[in-house]
């Protein structure tokens, strides 16, 4: 297949290039670099690398719902930190909480939901709420180009996992039908979770301590718990994702390690260094140094959203 | 397809109806039980269940020759419990353990070693070592039947996992070759690992401390981590399948739920309330009760071993 035949949301250039030649490199039976399909495992970030996690990531929104909710039961909630900010949407402090602080605080807002309570509040939510600048509905705030190279992977033989700092089972209920990735194909963050009855029936409950927090150093130990195998392709966005890419590349033969920089503030936004709920800083400084390619999102993409 | 036509180690009967009939109704799309691809989980443990666990499991005669190999560098361990238990194959001792005691210290031989190291010790030992009494490799001890369940199963658009106690990246040394099950379908017990560099290259180590110990219960919440969809088929054989079983059977529509009986002293092993490395006793005495149909190696199966 003719390079301009594929990714067509992709610019011809450097980065286009070197996606189609890796590929063609571990598919071809001839190549010196040439992966059974069994090996070619590609792993991708979530925020910001498969849809947009700005102002805030989609998690910490759904937690917004959430707390609100909460509050109408206590409403004393809306007195204390960090509920306070979550109910007034106070970004700067939420923010202030850092990446960790503010997801592990979303995350216990669903401590004593059952597995199938939340699948359902996750689906409803997502039907249903919006981005707040974007106007588009959350789960269509996920990038087109992204979408092209997961199924051109698949095509060539790939099985795509996404390796999140992002609530596991919010991201498992549109993986399948946004980025056509099944449900035990997501690893992320996750609450521990015990068995118990309701109404007769045996149910899975989360607990409200933090089983995984799945970031940095964290996303390649769980990518040797859920998959077992160093992935041969790693795409992400932020210093967490400077680990797992790091990883990716220090394996034999052929390997290709992604990094989208977001500088579109036209077409979605523009921001790295700054941004306190997951900053990108390190991971542009080595990126050179380390093999890593950087995506920009402006030079790169035809088009951002689908 | 006629029923005598699949499942061709399975004698008529039964069980082998309720298989095929089970089968036929969630994929047949004018049924009321159909369920999708998508959500068609089936998971089976593994010792015991699709490879022979007698006199001991598989990982506990694994862990004998890495005790050997390591009482070599220190000849002391020899003369301290369970070393030396382990170093003699005093198998009496060695279930006097239970499950987890025994389980426990055979993954803690491990601690130390990269994935990509131990990953060719576990390919080296099963291309290698040989079942005591059947003198068949280890590897070969899977059952047929069940190799050709998975394959059905498969072909009729179920994915299948292994949950199972036994160490989760033995078990993916062999899965692949042994069941056609990719390494990330397996779950089990694992140490926790940490990423360190190893002579430049970023490398994925195993501590000393259980990461999970995946028997009963905990067998419940790594499905929910792991998979993250509540199966609709499982298969077991012990008291330490009994939760994921009601688990499965609780949920909507039809399910289904085996449980393998050793009753063939002469083709295999005849055991269950004895074997205090796994015993089945409670899921016996309430299979009826529950729903869960029991499965008689002697009664079911044409042929044992592959």
């Amino acid at each position: 297949m003719a390079v301009g035949e594929v990714l067509q949301s992709w610019h011809d250039g450097l980065i286009k290039s070197s996606i189609v030649e890796f590929v063609a490199r571990v598919t071809n039976r001839g190549s010196t670099d040439y992966v059974p399909p069994a090996e070619r495992i590609a792993v991708f970030d979530n925020d910001g690398t498969l849809w947009c996690e700005q102002p805030m990531q989609v998690q910490v929104f759904f937690a917004l719902d959430r707390i609100k909710h909460l509050a109408k039961r206590d409403p004393t909630l809306a007195e204390r930190q960090p509920f306070k900010a979550f109910i007034e949407r106070d970004f700067k402090t939420i923010a202030s909480l850092g990446k960790r602080g503010a997801f592990e605080f979303a995350f216990m807002t669903h401590a004593g939901v059952s597995e199938e309570e939340f699948d359902a509040l996750a689906h409803a939510w997502l039907e249903a709420e919006r981005h707040p600048t974007l106007g588009r509905l959350f789960k269509r705030c996920v990038f087109r180009p992204q979408i092209e190279l997961l199924d051109y992977l698949r095509d060539n033989g790939f099985r795509t996992f996404i390796v999140s700092g992002g609530g596991i089972d919010l991201m498992r209920a549109m993986s399948e039908e946004a980025y056509s990735i099944p449900r035990e194909q997501v690893i992320g963050s996750s609450l521990k979770t015990r068995v118990d009855v309701q109404a007769g029936v045996l149910t899975l409950f989360k607990l409200s301590e933090l089983g995984t927090f799945d970031d940095r150093e964290v996303k390649v130990e769980n990518i040797g718990l859920h998959i077992g195998r160093r992935p041969i392709l790693a795409f992400g966005n932020s210093d967490g994702d400077l680990a797992m890419m790091r990883y990716t590349l220090a394996g034999p033969r052929a390997r290709l390690a992604l990094l989208l920089h977001h500088d579109d503030a036209e077409r979605e936004f523009a921001y790295d260094r700054e941004f306190r709920l997951s900053p990108l800083s390190e991971a542009l400084d080595c990126a050179e140094k380390d093999g890593i390619r950087v995506v920009s999102m402006k030079r790169d993409w035809c088009t951002v959203f689908i």
